[in-house]
């Protein structure tokens, strides 16, 4: 990939666009600092300089000079991402998407909504809850993660198990393409059989294909009332083996998390809570349940507890206050937190079909047993999407740089090998590239690779990510076929 | 576009692939007859040959043979496509898909399905209902169309209101390309942020990118109460009006079906049924209410009655037998057939956001009037759905040919003017090509001919259909240099 650097005319040229008090240099050092990190591990790549554009017109004027000159842009949302995917790893340009923070219209008579890229999740979630609406994916990040960020990397969070992934709210939306060009990808409407779904292919596409510069979403009527229960489990695997025999007994929860004891234990540290994990509990599902009618809900929550029944199961607590329902999605949202706090880690994103969970866990802590790793496990038992922080502990940086990565192979494999794939919602980015062959064929990646090219002749947005590129692809060829010559 | 035609040698090799007994020439006229139309209006063209493979290695085998001779290949379900998306315009070979027709597996630990997609649609819901199992999406052709040809389409139906439509159930497909290679499209899995989404980017597609030989459906728990209600109304408009309402006072039916007048009418004397319209209604809503418990349904029911209430409706029927149910079903399903029965017509399958549709009623009236057509409009008004049957009636065949498709693109350029497009839920195919750019700018259509040239480079699968590809563009203008030449 031969980019070329900003030159001092090109970031005039660039600075004339956003204006001067939108664009980030080097020299700035604390300013840049956090545009060099995601939440990934430790990674840090400094772009050239950071721009702040406005709007869809002073983004598409970015991305002709920069396509003109290629120069690399890497789009970037709030910076919550978990593969690297907003790391600016080739240099060039990094486009802020927060100042296109607008909610633009929230329409209740068909239930839609038209928001910029730079919205916070949560932020949006509770405008339009204030008129009795939902949004339902939540991201563990959601206080701080833009929506275009979720659109980009496909996010889910633990309520996809009733009401699917981000994906599944996306009905249009407008993006700036790699030319300059903006256009909208589909239309405002539920169903649409016109032509192929550019909306899609957009989505989780990691800022490869364009750069989005406003979405529209699908709405749903807010369930007003909802039930949380803490249910531990004396083995690990029969936690797991529960969740799909919840679904067998006709009840959709609205959330059904994993979590290890470890994980609930280092996150009571972590928050200084008082929640005692008994010596004999391995595991623990938070399960909750949603929908307009209490009596409902206790109805479903005892065909729940039914099914748990027949599991080697302790006590279980219903949370029936405001602040213990708060207390335990918060304990639930901070354990990757905890994790980073207690040891450098490493978080993999594994996602199976939910009945194989048992064996997939299996698998990790005996992978884990081989190579020496200690693993923290939580997730979305419900979609069969667990997250391992892989804990460095004890490990020598050789074996955690050199060997590890064999280790992960491995993880990955399994997954594969039961259906799944390498990541459920964070993205494959930067960190999970060197393993996509384990998830994606020759003949997948090369159309893939052919449909980047279709939106981005140049390759110039965000190089680097998820898959080799033909232009990579081709150099490499070149560059083994000299080696071979020498 | 340059095709070739089926030699005997071709034609040899091909019968050897599938065996003879699986080959259907037109010299077999009776047994060719279905081939040559589905149910577009009255549209016929004939393949040279139709081939009904026995699985994916032998369309793999075909596809081969067809690509490096450039054969057309048009791929078809069961031939219930309302855009003429299974029609062989180019000639060249049929591929019929009825033979793969197994349930290879309903995986009721993980809640998934395996087929192939020649399973007819009501055949697999049967059998998934029996296992207290869900599939959700319902087009009106239910008991005869494929599942294959249901992800083509898009196919939606009266329940993706509440459910979604085709696209929301696929996990995962097998696809032979136009090259032969046979790949999966993504992972079984209910997250995946592993690369682009190949998956969606094939559904509605139309068979223009591979032919679909496996798919992996996510299933539900099934509800097993419901509750059927029709709704008259004095004024058409308000049939709609009340529709947002519905929802926005919190209840999500499981459809919500809007018939005219006519439909009702004409529909009950096809079937000889003997439901009577009040002489002041003009429009009937088609209410169900599903879940897994009457008395909660019934409380719905009373919500839904509460926001009717505010409008001008007649005495509201609830079906609370089985038989009643059935028939109102039997009557929404029929009303295609009913009008098809009593004149020529065509049929758009018009979708906007659901509460811009009393705009586009009034609109297609208004449009009606002037271009002297009547039309029965009935559809998913949960969904903005609304198909237009317009009734060919007295109008001359000169008006019927040349001036109604300006009709026509008047009611597609309101669509796309209130935020909808052109088709919800039966494809582009052969028939809305013409209007295709009223819906689709030229940046997304050069990205969806790009895309199709990544996947078909010699344009081989269902050429002629949805789109221009960038062969039939640059054809087209060189033959218009060549005019402006002459």
């Amino acid at each position: 990939m031969k980019f070329n650097t900003v030159t001092p005319d090109i970031l005039e040229a660039l600075a004339a666009i956003v204006g001067q008090q939108h664009v980030v240099l080097p020299e700035a050092t604390e300013q840049m600092l956090r545009y060099t990190h995601d939440e990934t591990e430790d990674l840090h790549y400094e772009p050239e300089l950071v721009l702040k554009p406005a709007n869809a017109s002073e983004i598409s004027s970015i991305m002709q000079l920069c396509n003109q000159n290629l120069i690399p842009v890497t789009p970037r949302g709030a910076g919550t991402g978990l593969s690297g995917g907003a790391l600016p790893i080739h240099k060039g340009v990094v486009i802020s998407t927060e100042r296109l923070n607008k909610i633009i219209n929230i329409d209740e008579r068909n239930l839609q909504a038209t928001v910029e890229p730079g919205v916070i999740t949560q932020v949006f979630q509770e405008e339009v809850i204030a008129r009795g609406l939902f949004y339902p994916p939540d991201p563990s990040s959601r206080g701080s993660c833009f929506l275009g960020g979720n659109l980009s990397e496909s996010s889910g969070g633990p309520r996809a198990v009733k009401y699917g992934v981000t994906k599944d709210y996306v009905l249009n939306m407008e993006v700036v393409l790699p030319s300059g060009e903006i256009t909208w990808t589909g239309a405002n409407v539920l169903k649409n059989a016109t032509g192929y779904n550019l909306t899609q292919l957009m989505i989780g596409s990691e800022g490869t294909l364009g750069i989005i510069t406003k979405i529209v979403f699908r709405l749903i009527p807010y369930p007003s009332q909802n039930l949380v229960m803490l249910v531990p489990f004396k083995k690990e695997e029969e936690a797991c083996e529960a969740v799909p025999k919840i679904f067998i007994a006709g009840i959709v929860p609205s959330a059904m998390e994993f979590m290890e004891r470890d994980a609930i234990e280092w996150t009571n540290l972590y928050l200084g809570m008082d929640i005692t994990v008994p010596e004999d509990v391995q595991a623990h599902l938070l399960i909750e349940l949603d929908g307009n009618d209490m009596d409902i809900l206790f109805k479903d929550a005892e065909r729940v507890y039914e099914v748990l029944e027949s599991f080697n199961v302790g006590e279980m607590l219903i949370a029936d206050t405001e602040k213990q329902k708060t207390d335990l999605w918060l304990l639930r949202r901070n354990v990757a937190h905890a994790v980073k706090h207690n040891s450098v880690y490493k978080e993999e994103d594994t996602v199976v079909p939910r009945a194989e969970l048992p064996t997939l866990i299996r698998g990790i802590k005996e992978i884990g047993t081989r190579y020496n790793f200690k693993s923290v496990c939580y997730g979305h038992a419900g979609d069969g999407n667990l997250h391992i922080n892989i804990v460095k502990g004890e490990m020598s940086d050789d074996d955690w740089n050199n060997k590890l990565p064999e280790g992960i192979k491995e993880i990955f494999r399994l997954c594969v090998g039961l259906g799944g794939t390498i990541s459920g919602e964070h993205g494959v980015g930067l960190v999970q590239r060197p393993y996509i062959g384990i998830a994606l064929n020759e003949i997948q990646l090369r159309l893939m690779r052919g449909i980047k090219d279709v939106f981005d002749p140049n390759g110039i947005l965000n190089p680097g990510k998820i898959f080799r590129t033909n232009a990579e692809v081709q150099e490499q060829h070149k560059e083994s076929l000299l080696t071979d010559l020498i």
